[in-house]
């Protein structure tokens, strides 16, 4: 069997994508249609959020001093000055020994620096407020820009946008944000042995998985996928579909066609185009060893295995992340068996997670490798890097969901 | 201050939601547009996959018996009847102490039911192969209908389709699926003291936060949100926006105007609708005890609380999950403080998720509640139910992911 020739570590690959990645353009969109969208620049606050000081509770606005000491034996007397409104300025400020009533989010009156608690209040006769503890400067009191200083960066480019951060760009004004334009990305699966899905395969033939997994997980990280269905292995087609591919997107998957067999002419193809550059030919991982990547122009291929677990996996570890922070999160669990993996190659185990009662528990997916259900059955996965040679059981693990 | 009409258990309010949310309709989709669609009814296997018998490894496939008792210093020694090709029929049957090679993926000869890896082989001269290990039956094979089974039930009716799983429908065969319709969501923002994003409140005023988040929300849900602005605190012009909101869509989400004051008069106008009827007018729970829900005809109006967290914690504990399988998922985690908790309501508290490196940390997010930014600071949060007066600190608490 030939050998790749141009094998490369994860990291490796990882920076060349990085570094040959077509730029991604930018653009403005109404806040309502920015959910998850990749912010291209930080969004900072153009306003002092709340603009004036506010009480969080029901009580008494006073001066923190002069409720110093105050205890219920030894209750300080305060004078009622006046009653804020809800909504309302108040028309007067607080001095000495003076207080004012003030509902939850009401604005404080100027001099106050502390609202007391009603539940630590007596109010004695019309004007006399009774105060049985004492509060310390800004107790239950927002303060001038508490929640956001004008010019404080809120969230920061590349954030990716949920609908609580929506939520809270509403809250500061902001009516539209700059956005990362989504991403063209081309599909196309090749190979003489795959045939669209409606159609029944006969011995040697399997039905086209990549185009579809692909397509749905690039929509998931919000790139636009165009897919250009099956190319047999000839030449000829392989070199006009990626032509066409290549006009109208920046980024173009190619599935199957990257291992090293006899008919692997893909790589040829593809470095006949004008200005190509290989980056590499074959990563070291386990899944997708047999994944390329050439650059052509300022446009860049990526070549998949044609195996649908390998073909998802290394697209989620290798190009998912180039289009901004993918919505995905880390947890960690106790892996329940033995692992083992060998050095010099970085591994990718799909994981099931199960809940023990006590923390979370990752348990191996395996499968006979011609099993395609297995495609649906992890929850996420465990990087396991270069230099480890894989996990004892009991070890708490990383796992990236799915 | 005035009590709540008709306060209900947390539980109780879910199953009134349930027993009174509008049908779901249902559609066919092609499968490359249900990504994230909640499938209508089982999708079953209208073929047994692989319709052959293949091997998942290269090797010599034999009939196992035949193999037993090898050994390194005995080995077996078996007749080589042929070579089987990737993706062709073999033209020839195993019988007694027979053998034929198969790559991986290839199909077994009819006689053979299993394959002796390669390492474990040694060929000798044309025609013979020895054996120094045994297989049993259907080693390193995968066998008819191993991966589906025709009538299996792949995925059931309520599931949510990801990425994997439509590349496990295509590799079955699956061109289309019959899913639910995405509902219409009306959203009513009411309150004299909203105002439009675009504007900067006065002193007393907000800006329309709800309408925002409900409709990212209600988007990642797959449903279709429709917002109608804000409507002041006026029985006229209320009762019509919720008309014309209530022929558009089949649920109207009501935001502000649920707490028990003296302006509040959305619940009378609600009722004053022809086939009305309260549902639920506060809900024990923290947040979003001013929470209500009033069908009319066949349609629902749920009056969510003003306050932008209440609103988007109960529109994702209380609505979300009735528009199919939510996308969230569970995570145990350890409560890094102690968390007091009334009995007798539910509280939903929102934390934050860390690694500690042997397991997930959850830390309460608290906040003075008229922050608005501890909106987006939450990972997840944790349900302490009825009975339950809080948690201790170290105590593994399940937490469902934003």
């Amino acid at each position: 069997m030939a050998e790749f020739f141009k094998v490369v570590r994860f990291g490796e690959a990882q920076k060349l994508l990085r570094d040959n990645f077509p730029p991604l353009q930018t653009e403005k969109v109404e806040l309502s249609r920015s959910l998850n969208r990749v912010l291209a620049r930080d969004v900072l606050s153009h306003e002092d959020m709340p603009a004036f000081e506010r009480s969080t509770v029901d009580g008494y606005a006073v001066r923190a001093r002069d409720t110093f000491g105050s205890t219920e034996s030894i209750p300080g007397f305060l004078t009622l000055k006046g009653e804020v409104l809800m909504g309302q300025e108040p028309g007067f400020s607080i001095g000495q020994s003076e207080c004012a009533w003030v509902p939850t989010g009401a604005m404080l009156p100027s001099g106050a620096d502390g609202v007391v608690m009603m539940e630590y209040t007596e109010k004695l006769g019309e004007d006399t407020v009774l105060v049985s503890r004492p509060v310390g400067p800004y107790d239950n009191v927002i303060r001038i820009g508490e929640d956001s200083r004008w010019g404080e960066v809120i969230f920061s480019r590349g954030s990716r946008l949920r609908a609580q951060d929506i939520g809270v760009l509403a809250a500061l004004g902001v009516t539209e944000v700059k956005v990362f334009s989504p991403m063209h990305m081309g599909i196309i699966s090749s190979g003489d042995e795959i045939v669209p899905i409606n159609e029944v395969p006969t011995v040697g033939q399997v039905r086209d998985v990549n185009s579809y997994t692909l397509a749905a997980v690039i929509t998931n990280i919000g790139g636009i996928p165009r897919t250009y269905g099956i190319i047999p292995d000839n030449r000829d087609l392989l070199s006009q579909g990626l032509e066409k591919a290549l006009e109208e997107n920046e980024v173009v998957l190619l599935s199957g066609g990257s291992s090293v067999g006899e008919r692997d002419f893909s790589l040829e193809v593809l470095l006949s185009f004008p200005d190509s550059e290989l980056l590499f030919h074959g990563v070291a991982t386990r899944p997708g060893k047999p994944t390329l990547a050439v650059r052509i122009g300022e446009h860049l291929v990526v070549g998949l295995p044609g195996h649908p677990v390998a073909a998802f996996m290394m697209f989620t570890v290798l190009c998912a992340p180039l289009l901004g922070p993918v919505p995905a999160r880390q947890v960690r669990a106790v892996l329940n068996a033995n692992v083992a993996s060998q050095a010099g190659r970085d591994d990718f185990l799909r994981v099931e997670l199960s809940d023990s009662g006590e923390g979370m528990v990752a348990t191996p997916v395996y499968g006979k490798s011609g099993l395609i259900r297995i495609l649906s059955l992890a929850d996420g996965f465990v990087h396991i890097p270069y230099e480890k040679q894989g996990f004892k059981a009991g070890e708490p693990v990383l796992v990236t969901l799915f």
